[in-house]
């Protein structure tokens, strides 16, 4: 029987290419799963369905739509994965396997569902830092702000993670507003058309937003532009390559690579065995060598110890790894599964000869190993094997990747050693220290951040929560320097803006808040005679404000307020100490009677649709206030966000205090809960 | 008499080349002005010197110390300027010209070195981003941080901008700690070299943090690490060479590419003849045509006009280019220079050959023009051309650049034909509508600004303090997607981080506060019996901290707090409505008394080395404060930064507000001065 041909999506449309195409070995058994081919397919109609139909669908939603679009989609798959778990299996992945890539997929478009909507606007744009003044006058200002690029992300993804790899680039592409086409490797491509295919059905996303490219993806890159982004993972080897497509070249095609690299982990020169971090690192150490099977691009390839802690280690870690079981995913009592291919098997073994040479082989023989439920021939299995390099001179550990359960021990002395050693790798992923003295760990983290892209530094007061040294979080960068790719993926929003374009306004202040909806300093004001407390979101307009008072303070207010909220610092109740203070110079009223006063002043006291104030922001004292002054305050709708789902939104205020010579005294944010409408349409007041 | 040997500054020495090395022509005269040759130039020392001498060096002081560097220098240069400008004549600039390129250089280090001293902190490592909680216990956390990267910073320039073009990125450079190699481009090299001699003379930058290359980079990129840095400013062709060098690939080297662009400026379709937008449209294109000759990265190369306005626009255009000046600079009357070569000349004039194919010259000929106080044959002189393209279908005016005194109008029907125009650009450095329409402005800024690094929107209102189209500005970022290069420079800080790598760190709280100096919720306070206010920045330590309350609320205390402020929400007095609010059910406390109340808890009443407290951040009201419960306040030193220069330094302090029950009911950064020692040195209090 011909094994099926794995299909595509292209243009809203399953294609299934017609010739024998690549026959792809399931990694335990050797049968064959699929044949994978892109042969026929038509890559331009791909593009130009993404740039025509999914790009536009898509910027026409809010962040806070798009989140919602994608948290319905990570609970829809999150609903009904058993069957996924069964087929991942084939990969030679473990259940433990195809949770981190499964479920971490799948936790992973959650996380940056939530994300979204808690840190971006309900809006299509994003402002990006403070309004720069640009003139004295105040006429003239800049602001920068976030638009999506008008392309296409291709994401070209690695064998090891079918499911995680693309959802990772998917989500953020997603929420920027970017349609993606994914290409997987394919020797797990099953797994990912598996998922694709059930995105595709859910419907849940908008047409042209998601498309698959099973098999080569020659030629996609020779049709990008300056619009389109290529989000890669994979080998250095090929990284290469691809970066330098005359087009991508040409047309300054935004492209960033992840590749594997040579990660360390380092045992803290404190942590001696009858610590709990010896054992949290040995521990680490060889789950990173088993996990996947070793086919981490996160792993730990280099094992960095106090010299005299090297047989310590080799001895607990040797224990440790005796306990593994080698064998057929879901056969009873197997800890560790198959690598994806034989070749895969192959490469890693040829590295592992490489690394022979200079290091001794100290646990592991890749000729002597039990194998349970599964051929050891047919399938692609090999034994974590640990090495020990005594020889500091040695290139190999830091340059000879292994991608399989690999890892070399090294010696090394006093942390600034542990640095320049880590340093070798020319640029990592993911490094960890395991320590509990905070110097050390300092001294390496700044030492050695800049060749990394994330450092985990664990201990017995993180040992419990922490993710471990393998695992990219969706909240925090992936990527890393030189021979990491130079790339930063995730990092929650931080991802989402790789797929924007950062711009520079320059305006008077009026047109500035025309174009980023948010009220400038020095824009126009809207005070209608309508206290803005008395509108709703269905007529509030950004601009409306209120001005209040003079209201004079006095040295009785002062000390009343003094005595009432027992701040009877010197400078409210003293003359003679508070002339002395180098910045008042006299008495001088508290901050915050001055903005409790603002608020007196401003506030409309009946039922309506302000439903609360429920914080400020960058409150700044900018001038002391004397008795005898007299206060008064303008609040201005600086920002209108209502909250989708919800009957009312969040309204930004600009406050500013001045005194009887109008010079500010303070200024701040008021935020405020506000109703949708009012009075509300359920009765409620 | 044979010319000078341009000189390079390489690993703390003079260097001049002893082959001939090519001949640079004055752009007025056509003498020789110098040679200049890398022939012989020891690259592996210069690099090497950087690396080592210069990197460390730089990376000893902290952000404020190498601002205050910057700021010394940048004064130094302005206060010695006249002998610059002559020099700069020879490369055809006038005065105006060198303003921009003279002035607007060391302006840009100024503005640097007061950015950095306000926006960074007085340390060596910039926090990235709030804190990101990663377990539910609190035990593991994430926070973002940026190092230097451990390279050098490669800048090769334009021959447009000697002065400016490499102290926009030396200054954030420095800034970010890293050593700048200079690569001017030949033709105007002999005027940075003045500048960088006068930086070396100066001995303010410590040694090998600036080298100067004169003549040919051969060999530079080849030797270059992931650590490394390439700033490239020039021809998008060149910038492709360079991109593609195979160390620079394969070592994933930070490339950032800015390159000529199409730009555009549109006149809003209300800018009809009889408004001032009119006249500020032809001036500003006017001026663009003819400052440096043309010759600017930004300049106006296509100007997007109504159709209806076409046969307006050309004939003032036409009437202000008649009083344009060409000849030598500083020559009476002048207001035109020359190109930089008659090389240049003859690429000028085979660009708007090709576009006199499709557009025809309506203003400039260069086959008949006045040049004043030269010799029109020799020096490179142009007059400034305008062409009218009404054939839309063209792609010569999106496509060819004359990089002179050249632009082309071309008509459109309505905005969203004129955002279409724009984009056939392919990505432009700036571009600029001319509107006092805020929907126009609107709609043509968000649908263009993905093709765009900067857009200018310029009316009656802000034309006075504008800065103009093709004036990049230190504060807000210069570069573009696509044809203009991809890349990023200036724009404030970011272009300092664009220098330096992040790295996600994870560990517990405790670790987090001692690797990034700021205290992390859930670390160790230190509650030693000694009020923290009662301590000086000499002893007070991150994580000092007084927890102090309980303190009962009333219904009494929420009236009179109402009746003395004047704050009579109805959800502080009226038991029925607040009950009715959907977030309170009840009447409840101010949040401003709570905060007042919190601070008359922790405060210290004397004189001591707290001397105000200026500002509160990030105010949140998280739970309602019924009358009955008890308040509790816990002050907590977060973070530390002594101000230079002064007798004192910021400390921001987290306050959490506690209920009964131990919930949080608000939480916020109080921000004060402390003296830094106590009772201070000068005797005052």
């Amino acid at each position: 029987m011909t094994a099926p041909m794995l299909e595509s999506y292209v243009a809203g449309r399953w294609f299934a290419a017609t010739d024998d195409g690549a026959r792809i070995a399931d990694a335990v058994t050797g049968e064959t799963v699929v044949r994978v081919s892109s042969t026929g397919l038509d890559v331009p109609a791909m593009l130009d369905h993404a740039r025509t139909v999914g790009g536009p669908a898509l910027r026409e939603l809010t962040f806070h739509q798009r989140a919602g679009l994608l948290k319905q989609l990570g609970l829809r798959l999150m609903a009904d994965k058993d069957e996924l778990y069964t087929l991942s299996h084939r990969t030679g992945a473990t259940d433990r396997d195809s949770a981190v890539d499964i479920d971490g997929g799948f936790g992973t478009v959650l996380s940056y569902a939530s994300k979204a909507r808690r840190e971006l606007p309900d809006d299509t744009v994003v402002l990006d830092g403070a309004v720069e003044p640009l003139g004295k006058r105040g006429t003239f200002a800049g602001q920068h702000l976030w638009t999506p690029m008008r392309g296409v992300a291709v994401q070209i993804n690695a064998f090891n993670f079918p499911v995680w790899g693309f959802l990772e680039k998917l989500a953020p592409a997603f929420l920027a507003g970017v349609p993606t086409i994914v290409k997987p490797a394919s020797q797990t491509a099953y797994l990912t058309e598996a998922v694709v295919r059930r995105i595709v059905e859910s419907g849940l996303l908008p047409e042209g937003t998601v498309q698959l490219l099973s098999g080569s993806a020659a030629g996609v890159l020779d049709q990008l532009t300056g619009q389109d982004l290529v989000f890669f993972t994979g080998s250095a080897h090929t990284a290469r390559k691809l970066r330098s497509t005359p087009s991508v070249v040409a047309n300054s095609v935004r492209f960033n690579a992840e590749a594997d690299s040579l990660n360390c982990s380092v045992l803290g020169p404190d942590a001696t065995p009858d610590t709990p971090e010896f054992e949290l690192f040995v521990k680490q150490l060889v789950t990173e060598m088993t996990v996947k099977a070793g086919q981490k691009c996160t792993a730990i390839r280099r094992a960095l110890v106090p010299r005299e802690l090297m047989d310590d280690v080799v001895e607990a870690t040797r224990a440790k790894l005796a306990e593994v079981v080698i064998g057929a995913p879901g056969a009873d009592g197997v800890t560790m599964g198959a690598l994806a291919s034989v070749d895969q098997r192959q490469e890693v073994l040829r590295a592992v000869k490489a690394l022979r040479g200079v290091a001794e082989l100290v646990a592991g023989d890749p000729d002597d190993f039990e194998v349970v439920g599964a051929d050891k021939d047919r399938g692609a299995f090999l034994p974590p094997m640990l090495l020990r390099c005594d020889d500091l001179a040695a290139a190999e550990p830091h340059d000879v990747e292994a991608f399989g359960p690999v890892s070399t021990l090294l010696p090394y002395d006093g942390v600034a050693h542990a640095v320049e050693l880590a340093a070798r790798g020319q640029g990592s992923l993911v490094g960890s220290i395991v320590t509990h003295d905070e110097g050390v760990a300092r001294e390496f983290v700044l030492g050695a951040a800049h060749q990394h892209g994330r450092i985990l530094v664990l201990d017995r007061d993180d040992a419990r929560e922490n993710t471990g040294h393998g695992s990219p979080l969706p909240v925090l960068v992936h990527g890393g320097p030189g021979r990491a790719g130079g790339g930063e993926e995730l990092g929650g929003i931080r991802g989402v803006l790789h797929h924007m374009q950062r711009t520079a306004v320059q305006a008077s202040p009026d047109m500035l808040t025309a174009i980023g909806g948010r009220w400038v300093t020095g824009a126009r004001r809207n005070d209608d005679g309508v206290h803005p407390f008395r509108k709703s979101l269905a007529v509030l307009r950004i601009g409306d404000s209120v001005t209040a008072g003079p209201r004079a303070v006095t040295l009785e207010d002062i000390e009343h307020f003094a005595e009432f909220t027992g701040d009877t610092f010197y400078a409210h109740m003293d003359e003679a100490a508070a002339a002395a203070n180098p910045l008042f110079g006299g008495r001088v009223a508290h901050g915050y009677l001055i903005v409790s006063w603002a608020a007196g002043l401003f506030v409309d006291p009946d039922p309506g649709p302000v439903l609360a104030n429920y914080g400020v922001d960058n409150l700044r004292f900018l001038t002391p206030v004397k008795p005898g002054e007299e206060l008064t305050v303008t609040l201005t709708c600086k920002q209108i966000s209502p909250r989708g789902g919800a009957e009312h939104g969040e309204v930004r205020w600009d406050a500013v205090v001045v005194n009887t010579e109008g010079s500010p005294v303070a200024t701040y944010d008021v935020l405020t809960m506000v109703a949708k409408t009012w009075p509300p349409a359920d009765g409620r007041q």
